[in-house]
């Protein structure tokens, strides 16, 4: 059996082109019909504000399937944890033996939002988009900022944070990257705009975006959280979603819904649209949003990937 | 982290009165609303024969909680290798770190269910039962016989299976365990029957049964396994399960159930009873049945006493 720490990961996959295209392709796998990805388990475990989502799932053909189990345990940082944390199993498909204990601590799941981020924002925003912005000073922030600057070399990119000494310390850490003045003003400003925020209450106004701009959004994985105020969505002309079901159940797609104002025919799937399937944007006006809310086939495109690092071979 | 092999883990927990008394526990926290039980999850791998169940859950107070990744791939005796495996993950229930690694390769399912099975048959019988009869002569019919040797050291023990070479060289295995000559003369003298066979299709029949026997059936955990006749379970004074959902949905008790022949009322949990909550057997002339489908308290019982006998402190 394979077992890996976070920082032989770490050495093995980061941002480049090959861990983007695996990216795609986890997408793809789910619209194309090739993913078994059966319903998300929970715990919670309110007493210790803590939770944990346990994501498996197979990709038909491959050889491996993959079991992630990561957890948000609040209170953790007063303890001098960290608040997230997981692992990855990974399990031959021909046979059920287990080949890999990934303890990642999250590094894989940061890694392959970041890149989906950046994969789906430009699979739907203009060619000719220049200005990006990210909302958001947190993990993700930085990721995308990475997958962004390696997949948009010429990209301009600014972040945007509440706290200015985290995006401070951000800004630092990437190179290339600037700091925003204030949201409204960068979001008017933006070609493309990345949330990536815990928000519970929109941030992004629909009368900030100008049209021909396309958004990202990655904060909204459960009931209750949103970064984009519902008119915006509504106003789309694009709305595009990884996991269609969990989108309009629990994503930022889930507001608009329950409001009657769109439902499943007024969305379409990232997978589909990467393969060429679906049509992307049609028009440089077009308001285009993608709402991202993670799934388990980007872990097992993750998983699949360290193994095929660590053992040497040719993926 | 603490991480334990099979050959580790036997040396740790094997059949004893406290391994039993941990098993009571696990039933007794379904029924008193403890445990926080999410549905199974299920991964299946029809081109390889194989299927992968994903049990967790966690039980109040529990400073700990568990994942338990299972598999059955039934091409796997001819690559060499046994077709069922698996692993318990241990996680703190107040940090969501991971706490230990179990690869037991399936060895605390078999030791819980044979346990499970003895418990649940002592705790329905006659006081005054002293013929027990296993039928099935399998990994399980192993279990069973040390666990009911071990907690009714006065039983008179007989196995039946359909292989009498398999069923000689398990009772060559085990002490004070004999051969049943026949399965209906086995079924009619005998006290308490335990089934824990694969059957497609009910082995006991209903008027084999002589009335004060229990019976324990342990086979039927999916769709479409039976082990007892249908009428046997509508004739019955008492029907038990470990897991009421299950046992009607996918267990023992779903061919009665299907048939419109009894329903949930009709039944009481082993939990309730053990707490003493709930009614066990009325009559010594009842015939009582308790059907075990597996619950995941059980695994984190295992799993808890695994790792507090690793460090060496009292449970």
């Amino acid at each position: 059996m394979i077992q890996l720490s976070r920082t032989q990961i770490e050495a093995l996959v980061t941002v480049d082109s090959e861990m983007a295209e695996a990216v795609r392709d986890a997408y793809r796998a789910i619209s194309d019909g090739r993913a078994n990805l059966p319903p998300v388990g929970h715990l919670g475990f309110p007493a210790a504000h803590g939770d944990c989502h346990i994501k498996f799932g197979h990709i038909a053909g491959d050889e491996v399937f993959a079991v992630k189990i990561a957890s948000g345990f609040y209170d953790n940082p007063a303890k001098g944890l960290p608040s997230s944390t997981g692992v990855v199993l990974v399990f031959s498909a021909l046979t059920g033996q287990m080949q890999a204990l990934l303890a990642d601590e999250g590094y894989l799941t940061d890694l392959r939002t970041g890149l989906g981020g950046a994969v789906a924002s430009l699979a739907l925003c203009r060619p000719d988009a220049r200005r990006f912005l990210i909302v958001g000073s947190g993990t993700q922030g930085y990721w995308l900022a990475r997958s962004l600057r390696h997949l948009a070399p010429a990209a301009d990119i600014a972040i945007w944070g509440r706290n200015p000494d985290r995006v401070a310390a951000l800004v630092a850490r990437l190179e290339g990257v600037t700091i925003a003045p204030d949201l409204e003003t960068a979001c008017r400003g933006a070609d493309v705009i990345v949330t990536a925020t815990p928000a519970n209450a929109p941030l992004v106004r629909a009368d900030w975006v100008r049209p021909g701009c396309h958004i990202t959004a990655i904060g909204a994985d459960s009931p209750g959280k949103q970064e984009l105020e519902t008119a915006l969505v509504v106003r789309a002309q694009l709305r595009v979603a990884d996991s269609l079901s969990q989108s309009l159940d629990h994503g930022e797609f889930a507001h608009a819904r329950a409001a009657g104002l769109i439902g499943p025919g007024d969305c379409a799937e990232l997978g589909a649209i990467l393969s060429g399937r679906a049509a992307g944007r049609r028009s440089p006006d077009d308001i285009t949003i993608a709402d991202l809310t993670g799934v388990a086939t980007q872990d097992i495109a993750m998983a699949r990937s360290v193994l095929s690092r660590a053992k040497g071979t040719a993926q």
